[in-house]
Order: C-alpha cells, then structure tokens, then sequence
C-alpha cells in the first residue's frame, strides 16, 4: 500500500514513516506542513506532501489521491491551547476523513487515545482533549470509510517490544510509540481489523498475532 | 408544552424563561448550575433543576424526565478558554441529545450560529467556537431526536422586533437575542421546523409566518 501519513512530523508519525519507508509491502507519502520538513523526509526516501491541516479539506484530497490508505496520527500536543485541539484533533482529523471519501481513499487508519470512548473515565486534567478525541473517531465511525480505530495508552519514548496486548476494554496502561506505529502498520491490510476499534497497551502477546485475535 | 432550559442563566436563555412563564402554551424548567440561580428563577414562577452540564448525563436526563421538549442555549462564552468550548458547547449539548434519549424527551431545539453548517465561512477569529458549534448539530442530526437546529447571526442586545429573515443561506447578519428566544418557542410546536435547521437574521416578517415558510 502506498500509505499518507497526516502528522509525519509528530513523535508517532516519525516511527511510521520509518516503518513504511523499510517495509517491502509499503511506500510512504509523509503530509507535513513545511518545505523543511518535506526535505528532510525526502532524503529518508520518503515521497512527500506540504499541506497546512487547518487549510482546505480539497488540498488534502489532492495530496492523497493515488494513495491506498491514510493514517491519521497529528495532533496538536500539549504545547498549543485547546483552540489548537478543536483545529487539528477534531476538525482537521474530520477534514481528512472528508479527503479521503473525495479522494476515494478508503482504508483509514485513526491513531486515538485510550479511553476515548469512555466519557467516564476521561482524564479530568485533559478532558477537553478527550472530548475532540471521542468526536473525532465517532464521525469516523459514522462514515463509509473501511476504519481502523487504534486507541493507545500512555505514550512511552523507550524502544518498543512488539509485544502488546489490545482488546475492548484494557483499563490503564502504557506502550512505546515504537509500538503503536508498528501496530499502524500491521493494522493496514489486516482484515481483522477493518470497521473495528480497539484498545492498545504493552503486553506478551507478538503484534501481528495480537490482531488477529483481537 | 413543558420545556426544559438549558443555559437558562444565559443571555438568550433568560429571554426564553421569561417568554414561557408568560405563554400560555408552555411551562418551564430552567436548569442552572447554582442553587442561587435557581432561587431567582423559581421566584419568577419557573420550575428549576441544579445540575452542572459539565457533570454526568445522567443527571441531566434525570432532571428533565417529564418534559416534553428541550432547548439548548448553553454557551461557555467568550470569557472562558476554548476547553470549556470542547465541554459545554460540544461536549455538553451531545451529553444534553443523549439525556434526552434517556428521558423519553423527543423534542429538541438546539440555538447553534449563523455558519455553522459551512466550514469556509468560519469567522477567523473564533474558528474553534464554530468547530464546536459544527459537530454538536451535526451529532443531534445523527439521533433520532425531534430536532431543529436555529442558527442566529450576530446577537444583538437590542428589544426584538418580532420580524425575522430564515431560511438556508441567508449569508450574514444580526439579530436581537429577545427574537432569537421569540423563534425558539415558535419553533417548538411548529411542524414545519422539525427536523429541520435553519438561519435566522432579522427581517420584515413575523415571527410565526417566517416559521411557516422556511
């Protein structure tokens, strides 16, 4: 699959254009939002796109036509306000949704949070994150498009194991980004886990196996 | 009718108490954060729950069991950062939509804003607020809820005229918050705004006949 990757230039999406560019069933297109950065993906081998999130949902289409999947793994981080999240988490993330319908894109992978489905349990330090989080996926969910939900834990900087546990309803606990980005990528063409969302935390469990049991 | 308010301390909101405790078609609950605000309200003949709109949705639906409709006018305004966007006007409307599910309450009226609907026109400056505004009306169009979405132009604090300009892309405008509470309780037994969202400006027409004509 030739995979746009919507946030290349975050924690995650630097794994995952990693991953992509070594794989032998994949190719990359990293959508970043300066010159600079699409330099610098470019020397990693891989094919790139300049296109600002908050801009125009046909911009992104146009990037991402020819492509066989987007994954969506932006956010606006802890840095920015909350203006930011309501930009990129909610509506940017449903501007690439809508991309990808024009530009007839349809497997979708959301890199989510865990417990983004569960008002119940969100984080009262970052509630409003959560809030764009839950919307974002359940307009996701509302579409035609063939989905893939990942929700992650924690999000850890060690190197990753490749061992994980994902399911329904995994409570608390942490995973690499390493991790989450092989996940990304394992989740691609694996039918298991199309129409699905599922939580995703460290575990013993080899990845590609973990999916197919989910 | 027995129409429960939420954002009733609101500015728009205390037009609307006050134009139900005086109709002769309607009641009122008007739901309020504080037990003070409630006292105020109950001396004006409203009926009132204390429930916080950033709490469960259970409580809410608890409250306005036995209603017959619900208007949403809530807003975190322009004094409070945009987390509180992501958890009243987003957050906070859905969680109202499901509470009315839970409580049998068909009828929905929510007060949205001029543009909402359409991306490209979003006001630069308060972008995040029409994210919002966005995703809140396209959820209660997602339910199976009696809805009508009315979405004011600019709210002016001036005595309303009573005449009104709807209709589906009457571009940009203002109009007095008294005639924006005057189309709501119009609205809530107008057949013809079910279902149904629609612009409103001021105009040259009356308030029912404008109603009748959308």
């Amino acid at each position: 699959m030739h995979v746009f990757v919507v946030g290349a230039n975050g924690q995650i999406g630097r794994y995952l254009v990693k991953l992509l560019i070594d794989s032998n069933d994949h190719s990359v297109k990293a959508m970043v939002r300066k010159e600079e950065q699409a330099s610098e993906f470019k020397e990693m081998g891989a094919d790139t796109a300049v296109v600002d999130l908050e801009g125009d949902a046909g911009e992104i289409a146009e990037s991402a036509k020819g492509c066989d999947a987007i994954v969506f793994t932006a956010g606006s981080g802890g840095k920015t306000g909350y203006d930011k999240t309501l930009l990129i988490d909610l509506d940017g993330a449903v501007k690439t949704m809508e991309a990808a319908e024009k530009a007839g894109v349809k497997r979708f992978v959301m890199v989510s949070a865990l417990q983004a489905n569960n008002r119940k349990n969100w984080n009262e330090a970052i509630k409003p994150y959560y809030v764009a989080k839950h919307y974002a996926d359940i307009f996701l969910e509302s579409t035609d498009l063939n989905y893939t939900i990942v929700r992650p834990g924690g999000l850890l900087n060690e190197t990753g194991t490749g061992k994980v546990s994902v399911g329904d309803k995994l409570g608390r606990g942490s995973v690499p980004r390493e991790d989450v980005a092989k996940v990304v990528v394992a989740s691609l063409d694996e039918e298991n886990t199309y129409k699905r969302a599922f939580d995703l935390v460290s575990g013993e469990t080899p990845i590609n196996k973990a999916l197919k049991n989910i």
